[in-house]
C-alpha cells in the first residue's frame, strides 16, 4: 500500500505537470486542458509539450517528454490515440509516475483501438505508472489547485472525493453539488479504466484523510469481490454515496455494458449496497442531494425530526415526507408546549410540526428550535419556511403610485433582514448543539447565508427529508456493524 | 348550473371590487390586499371601505358597503372575525354577488369562531352569495387582472386553473410553476370552505373553457361521492393534477384532519385517483413538474421515447428513467441508422439514445429529432444535453493572461448561440409535428429560449421522464374510457 499511495500522490499532488498536445487553440482538447490547469492556478511547474510551437498560452514549450529537464510526476496526454500510445511509452522510459490519458479512440471504438488499450494496460502493469483513462475528462485535486480536466470547471474546495465512470455527467454533478456550497477534495473521471479502476480510486479515498465523503458514479463494476471488500471497509470510516447508471435494459445498452460486472443487475447492486453500507442514489437529483447533505451536516443520532414552519401546507408536506421515509415526527412533551405558550402567539400549532403561522419573531423561532434539542425531543431539526423569494415579492408594488421607492426598498430590506436572521438562527442552532439542521425554502437570501454553513438547504420538503432518512440509515448501519464486531 | 355560473362570474370576472378593511399600512392584511389588487392593474372599479380614512393608497374610501353607490359584484373582507360577519350580513342586504373572506379566526380556532363560521355557511345557503374562505389567501383571475390576494404575487397568465386548501403553499406552487413559463387563468385559496368547497371550484373549472389544466392541492375532501363524480367528468375533458397533503398520521394531524373525508386514507385516495383519471402527485416537486408539462406540452400518443444527447451519462440516466417508469426506448430501424450515418460523425452511438457526443452541428441534432417523428419511431422526444451553464463555464479563463477579454467573450457568445439554436430546434420540431418534445439541461439559455414555448425544461432526466410517463397514463385512461363508452 505504501508504494501505491506515493504513486497516487504523483497524480493528486504532483510537483509538476506536462501537457502533451498543449495548444493555443482553446477549441482543441490540449488547449482547453492547459487553459483549465492555468485557470485553476496550479501550484507546481507546468510543461506544455508541442513540437510545432515555441510558446503556448504564454508558457515555453518542450518538443517532447524526453526533453523536459528533471523528473516528471504527472503527464496529461491529449494527442490522438496512436500518438498517445507512443507518448505513454516515452513516459515509461522517462520514469514518469502518473499519466492522465484524456485521448479517446481506444476500446470504445473496438478493433485497433482495443488492441492499443491492451498495450496501455500492459504498460501500466509492468511500469507501475498510475494511468487514468484513456477516454476520460481528467482529474481535479484541491490541495494542489490542479484542474487537469479537458473543460474549464470551478468546483468548490471541500471534503468530497468523487470518481465517475461518466466524464461529462461527473463534471455536471460536481458543478451542481458545488453550487449548493458543498465542495471537493478530489475528482477523477476514470474513462475506459485500462489500468486504474473504480476499485483503485475507492481504495485510495478510503485511506485519504482529506476525503470525508466519497461519491461514485458507476456504470459497471469490473472487480466485483474487491469492490464489495473495499466498499465494506470504506463505509466503516466514511459514507460512500453511489449511483448505478445503466440499471435497465435500455440504460445498460446505452452504457455499452461492461464485462465481468457484478452490476449487471440492479437488484444485485441494491443488495450489495445494503450489505456494505453504501448510500444508493436512484437518480442524479438524489446523488446531488445526498452528497450535499453528507458533506455538510453531522449525522442524526435517531429518527425523530422536529419541523419548524410558518406555513401550514409546507409543514404538512414535511410531516408526510418524514413518515413516508420512516422518520418520526414526535409529539411535544406538555412541558415544552407550555414553555412555547409563554412566548408564542396563541394561534401557534401547539404540536410538532411547530407552525408559528405569520410570526416574524426570530427569537421565537430560535427558542423553539433550541428547546427541541435542549429537551432531547428530536434528533434533527427541519426549518420549512417562506417558500418563495420573499424580498422580490415586493417588486410589483412599484406599479402603485402611492408607494415611494424608499418605502418599497424598506419592505425589501425588512424581508431580507428577516430571512437572513432566520437562516442564521438555523446555523447557530446547528453549531450550538452539533446536531443536524436542514432548511427548506425557495428564498435566495437563505441560500446565500447558509452556503458555507453546515445547514443544507433544499427547495422542497421531500428532498430534505430523503437526505435525513438516508443519513439515519447509514448511522444505523454503522451501529449494527460496531455491535457485530464486538 | 346557469345561476351558479353567473355568480362565479362575479367572483372571477367582477365589474367592481370593494375591499373592506383597506388600509394605507402595507403590514395590515387590508393594506396588502388592496396593494395586490392595484399592482395587478385590475380592470374594474375599486372601492376601498374604511370608516376612519378618507383616502387609501390614492383612492377615495367609502365608510361601509351600504354607502357604495350601485350594485357590487365582489367584496373582499379583511377585518377581524366578528366585524367580518357583520360585513357579510351587510353584503347580503346590499345584494352583493360574491365575497372573499380572507379574515381568520373561525372554525380553526373552535368555540365562538366555529359558531360564527356556521353563520357564514347559513348566510351562504340562504343568500346564494358565492363565499370564498374564511381564513384564506384570496383569489386570482387572469382575464380581469384580478389579484385579490393578501400578499402581492405575480403569476404568469396561462391555461392552469388551481384550487388550494393550503393558502401559502398554494401561492408558492403558483409562483414556482409560473417561473417555468407555464401560467394561470384562475387560482383560489379555499380556506375553511364554509360555503364554497373544493368540489364547487372543480365543477366550475370543469365547465370553464379558459381552464385547460386543473390543479388541486387537497388536504381533505368533504363531499366524497360528489368529488368522485366531478373528477370523473372533469378528466374526460381536461387533466386534473392533484396532491393529497396529510397522507400520513403525522401529516394528517398537522393538517387538523377534516371531518367526513374520503381522503382519510391515502390508499383510498390513490385508488380514487386511478379510477377517475386524476394525475396524482406524491410530493410538491411532482405537482410543479406535472402542472408545467401538462400545461405546455401536447400528450404523447404512446410510450416510445427518443433520447437525443451529447453526453453519454445523461443519455444512460434518461434511458434508465424511461424504462423504470414504463416507457420504451425503441431500437432505431436500420434505415434510420443509415440516414443518420450519412450526416453524423462516425463515433455517434448508432442507437437510441442517439448520442452525438461532442457534435456542435445544430442541423444534425434537428435532423435526428425530426427523423424519429417523421418515420414514426417514437411518440415523444427528449433532449438531454449540456447539463451545466455552458457559457458561464468560460468565466474562469479570465484568470489566464493570454486570453483577451474579447476572446473569452467570443467563446461565451459562441456557446450561447449554440444553446439558443439547440433550444430553438427543440421548439421547432415540437411545432412542426405537434408532438411532445422535452428538454433536460441546466443551461440557463435554454430555459430563457423555451420559457414561452411548448417544450418543458427540467434540470434532471428523472423529472422530465416522470412527466412523460404521467401524460401517457392519462392518455391511456382517456382511450380506455372512450372505448368503454362506445
Amino acid at each position: 500500500m505504501d508504494r501505491q499511495e506515493s504513486d497516487f500522490d504523483a497524480l493528486f499532488k504532483p510537483k509538476n505537470v506536462a501537457v502533451v498536445g498543449a495548444s493555443n487553440t482553446f477549441g482543441k482538447i490540449g488547449g482547453a486542458t492547459l487553459a483549465a490547469i492555468l485557470s485553476g492556478e496550479y501550484r507546481g511547474e507546468i510543461y506544455p509539450v508541442n513540437p510545432n510551437e515555441n510558446e503556448v498560452l504564454g508558457l515555453k514549450t518542450c518538443p517532447n517528454i524526453t526533453s523536459i529537464p528533471g523528473d516528471i510526476d504527472l503527464v496529461v496526454i491529449t494527442v490522438p490515440a496512436a500518438t498517445a500510445l507512443e507518448v505513454l511509452k516515452e513516459c515509461e522510459k522517462k520514469g514518469v509516475k502518473a499519466c492522465i490519458m484524456i485521448t479517446a479512440g481506444f476500446k470504445e471504438v473496438g478493433g485497433e483501438g482495443e488492441k492499443m488499450q491492451n498495450e496501455i494496460s500492459e504498460i501500466g502493469r509492468r511500469s507501475g505508472i498510475k494511468i487514468v483513462g484513456p477516454n476520460c475528462m481528467g482529474v481535479y485535486s484541491a490541495s494542489s489547485n490542479l484542474i487537469a480536466i479537458m473543460s474549464p470547471v470551478n468546483p468548490n474546495k471541500g471534503n468530497i472525493a468523487m470518481v465517475s465512470q461518466s466524464g461529462t455527467l461527473g463534471m455536471v454533478l460536481m458543478d451542481t453539488i458545488s453550487k449548493t456550497g458543498a465542495g471537493f477534495t478530489k475528482f477523477v473521471s476514470s474513462g475506459n479504466e485500462a489500468v486504474l479502476k473504480l476499485e483503485d480510486y475507492l481504495e485510495y479515498y478510503r485511506e485519504d484523510p482529506e476525503a470525508e465523503v466519497v461519491v461514485a458514479f458507476i456504470e459497471g463494476v469490473r472487480e466485483g469481490k474487491r469492490f464489495v471488500k473495499i466498499a465494506r471497509e470504506l463505509t466503516k470510516r466514511k459514507p460512500l454515496i453511489a449511483i448505478k447508471a445503466g440499471k435497465t435494459k435500455a440504460g445498460g445498452e446505452a452504457a455499452h455494458s461492461h464485462t465481468s460486472s457484478i452490476a449487471g443487475s440492479i437488484q444485485v447492486f441494491r443488495s450489495v449496497a445494503k450489505q456494505t453500507g453504501i448510500t444508493l442514489a436512484e437518480n442524479s437529483d438524489e446523488l446531488v442531494d445526498y452528497a450535499t447533505a453528507f458533506s455538510k451536516s453531522p449525522l442524526p443520532k435517531g429518527r425523530r425530526v422536529g419541523i419548524l414552519s410558518g406555513a401550514g401546507g409546507w409543514a404538512v408536506l414535511s410531516a408526510d415526507a418524514c413518515e413516508e421515509h420512516g422518520l418520526k415526527v414526535p409529539e411535544l412533551p406538555a412541558d415544552v408546549v407550555n414553555r412555547i405558550n409563554e412566548l408564542a402567539p396563541s394561534y401557534w400549532s401547539h404540536r410538532n410540526p411547530i407552525d408559528l403561522v405569520s410570526s416574524l419573531d426570530i427569537n421565537l423561532f430560535k427558542f423553539c428550535g433550541e428547546i427541541l434539542f435542549e429537551e432531547n425531543v428530536v434528533d434533527a431539526l427541519l426549518y420549512a419556511y417562506i417558500a418563495y423569494d420573499f424580498s422580490s415579492s415586493f417588486d410589483s408594488l412599484a406599479k402603485i403610485s402611492s408607494f415611494s421607492e424608499e418605502e418599497i426598498d424598506m419592505f425589501k430590506k425588512g424581508s431580507r433582514w428577516f430571512m437572513e436572521n432566520l437562516a442564521e438562527s438555523a446555523s447557530s442552532i446547528n453549531e450550538k448543539y452539533g446536531k443536524p439542521v436542514f432548511f427548506v425554502t425557495r428564498d435566495s437570501e437563505v441560500y446565500n447565508v447558509l452556503r458555507s454553513s453546515r445547514v443544507p438547504v433544499f427547495g422542497s420538503p421531500i428532498r430534505a427529508v430523503k437526505c435525513i432518512a438516508k443519513m439515519v440509515e447509514y448511522r444505523e448501519y454503522l451501529e449494527r456493524n460496531m455491535k457485530a464486531e464486538k
